[in-house]
């Protein structure tokens, strides 16, 4: 369930943001993709509105209309549409972007992929998959299941695959499965002017030609529309185990982490969560956690080898004073731990009636993981800001969520904006798995100084006419 | 140790491969060049021939000099000037690549970075360190010996680190590390204008525009020139063990392999001989390995770790008739049972006096490595040819190894030829870790199609004077 709350206050806070000359459909443009589509055009109100929506606190105009489309080829047909006459064209998934990604900030046509959910192929011999851009997460992990192969990425939200493409998404397996950019293999993609170009093969590594692969993973629906994607799958573990560990203060929870890294301890899931994102999800969730910084840690395996590194976390562990451990093998028993970290952010959310949510998304070297954290608890407890701190620390990334009123507005992105010079000062960067979209434009400038001018020729040589999600990243 | 053997015959043949149109330094670029360099701008005979050769069998004019930089800011210069008079200028590290990529095609400068060798810092607790681009791979080994922590891509050759970027190394220990695309974090460049960028950043993953570390890894010196690089460091393993196992026949080899991926077993290493490889290692290098197809696999971790690996792989070779298998733990034993491996190539050279060495380098999917290698060692009898096979099996990457005289040039490509046909309709690619360069550019635009035409804009865009290492890729 997406959070849709948006008040006449948080839409005159946000939506004029653009300074982008509108180029809205034209009725000319709208009859070509209406020839093409028939009712899968649509210029409904509610449709619209929903097109311009997502998770993350921007308002923007909707677009102009949806075309949902059901094939590469008619994405092709769509894009060379609008390439001719210019009109934006904003690709669509599930809608869960934190940074505004689907927003039209200057009119054009939202590119709704949903009906490309096909899964394609099932290669169990290869450990490899290949889905439509519109495939969703959970839907992908059903049809797995009779497989004993599962796709380990997974950024909390029932995401489609090619929005995870578009943000190089990651998450709580990333520490030990990695992120997109680890897990896909090739992509169909179609470009501005039309052309269907194939990137990567099935193989596990090529060193043939550029990485388009990988320069469209993270090009956050600016440089391509995704259509399929062939994904590497990984054998699901004999056995899982999962601890949540609770520590008298938040340096120890973090050092505990960054040392089971050093150690080389294969964790499947390494979650810091701060006491009041305990305390959130004990009400929210109506659960009885420990209120005091909390580590997660999950450990895949054979039988023998979790029974081996459970016995290595809880020598460490208890080196860091751990002051409360619970461990859960069972399904069922694990879903239990899993629950507080999967309710943080409705939690978060909860805590401020009628608030919405920015969520920061600093990722920073492990060697300064402990001193940025505990830097920026101190930074949002001088700030008396409500927020909470979650974080797939094993990668050195972590989350302040902060629900928030339109009048607190300035304060808490003055607090983002700390906490991001904090992180690039310690040699870090501004997302790690959310992207720029509209939020961060600012940052992305300050983080790459000139390679940015890199991008843009990059972006400049793939979209001349610059349709394709424009007023993002840039 | 390199190969340099090159009679006038192999000259004749590769050397006029170069439709383009040569663009020589000229004497007021040269003059400019070594105002600022001094006596470290080169143009005698020797050190030019020595910049025009590397251990492939591609032979090219040689550079019109060698300019030996010691500074970011320096490469910063000589690309300034040389982009201002449209001079080529060619990235040049250990000269070990296979495929021709420092070859002067069409005239100017070799670019020598190996005097840009310094390690500027380690730093242990975030397991990354930085290196200029010139220091190599042995050299990093031993400083980092100290620490725990070692560099896990391992190409064969001692080649620099910025050679490694430029052709995304891999290697043996791949398939459980990764390859550069999977260990370096960062990295500092200069592009053909003098514009010194930084890629990336020290933390674990980044979301903040367009990959361009991932772009210019594997780019073959054709779009920046890479100056410093960040590496990611792993722990040394408390444990090492290592089996040489031999099969009946190959089929039973490879699958072993496949079976040992799709199960799971973290293996470090996982590398394919075929009987000749070691039939020609063992009068090589004086071995007694047994003359049959044999995997080599590694197994690090914890001793209890590994114990229980080892377990499993023992009951895994038995299913698949392993006739002999010798098991190393200790740091000599193991160098000794890889002395087959390091000694391959050398011992494939040996077995046709003065002649040259070709490799191809396909990756195919696992799911089809096995019928791939069966259907190539086939067609090496059925072809009459000398050659012989070794394989980073575990990522279904292959080499076959063809010594050859000039006489025998075209019977080799045709094998090669019919090889990578069969590694595409495969679903693989032409070159798992290799490159491009000179010899596969047909091969890129069989296995891209259209894609190729974005990698050229992209070329284009940040070259557009086509200075970079021009001819090779495209």
């Amino acid at each position: 369930m997406l959070h849709r709350a948006s008040t006449s206050s948080f839409r005159r806070l946000f939506s004029s943001g653009s300074t982008l000359a509108p180029r809205n459909a034209t009725p000319e443009t709208l009859d070509k993709l209406r020839a093409l589509l028939g009712d899968r055009l649509s210029t409904g109100a509610a449709v619209r509105q929903q097109h311009g929506t997502d998770e993350s606190y921007h308002t923007a105009p909707p677009p102009d209309a949806v075309a949902f489309v059901n094939s590469t080829e008619e994405v092709s047909k769509v894009l060379k549409i609008c390439n001719d006459s210019k009109t934006p064209v904003i690709p669509f998934g599930a809608g869960s972007s934190l940074e505004g990604h689907i927003s039209a900030v200057c009119g054009g046509i939202s590119l709704d992929l949903t009906g490309m959910n096909s899964i394609l192929n099932i290669e169990p011999e290869n450990m490899s998959c290949r889905v439509q851009g519109g495939v969703q997460r959970l839907q992908l992990e059903a049809a797995l299941r009779a497989t004993g192969l599962f796709f380990p990425v997974d950024p909390g939200a029932d995401a489609t695959l090619g929005g995870m493409v578009a943000t190089n998404a990651s998450g709580t397996t990333t520490v030990r499965y990695g992120n997109m950019k680890a897990n896909v293999l090739a992509l169909t993609a179609v470009l501005p002017n039309g052309n269907v170009i194939r990137t990567g093969s099935k193989a596990r590594k090529s060193s043939a030609g550029y990485d388009l692969t990988r320069l469209l993973i993270g090009s956050e629906g600016t440089l391509a529309v995704v259509t399929e994607v062939e994904l590497r799958l990984h054998g699901v573990p004999e056995a899982q185990r999962i601890a949540v560990c609770s520590f008298p203060s938040i340096q120890q929870a973090v050092d505990t982490c960054t040392c089971i890294m050093q150690m080389g301890i294969p964790v499947a899931r390494m979650e810091l969560m701060d006491h009041n994102t305990i305390a959130a999800t004990n009400k929210y969730s109506k659960l009885h956690n420990h209120v005091s910084p909390s580590l997660v840690i999950e450990l895949n395996g054979t039988t023998e080898e979790i029974d081996h590194q459970t016995a290595m976390v809880e020598a460490l562990i208890a080196d860091f004073e751990v002051q409360h451990v619970e461990w859960a093998t069972s399904t069922e028993e694990r879903h239990e731990l899993m629950k507080a970290r999967h309710a943080a952010w409705y939690a978060t959310l909860n805590m401020v009636p009628n608030s919405r949510g920015l969520s920061t998304d600093v990722c920073v070297p492990l060697s300064n993981l402990t001193q940025v954290i505990v830097d920026t608890q101190a930074d949002l407890e001088a700030s008396n800001l409500i927020g909470n701190i979650v974080g797939h620390v094993g990668d050195g990334n972590f989350h302040v969520m902060l629900p928030f009123l339109p009048t607190d507005y300035d304060r808490i992105r003055d607090f983002s904006d700390r906490l991001i010079e904090r992180a690039l000062a310690a040699g870090g960067t501004c997302t790690g798995e959310h992207g720029i979209g509209l939020g961060k434009m600012k940052y992305l400038e300050q983080e790459h100084g000139d390679a940015i001018d890199v991008m843009r020729s990059i972006k400049l040589a793939l979209d001349p006419n610059a349709i394709l999600n424009p007023g993002k990243l840039f």
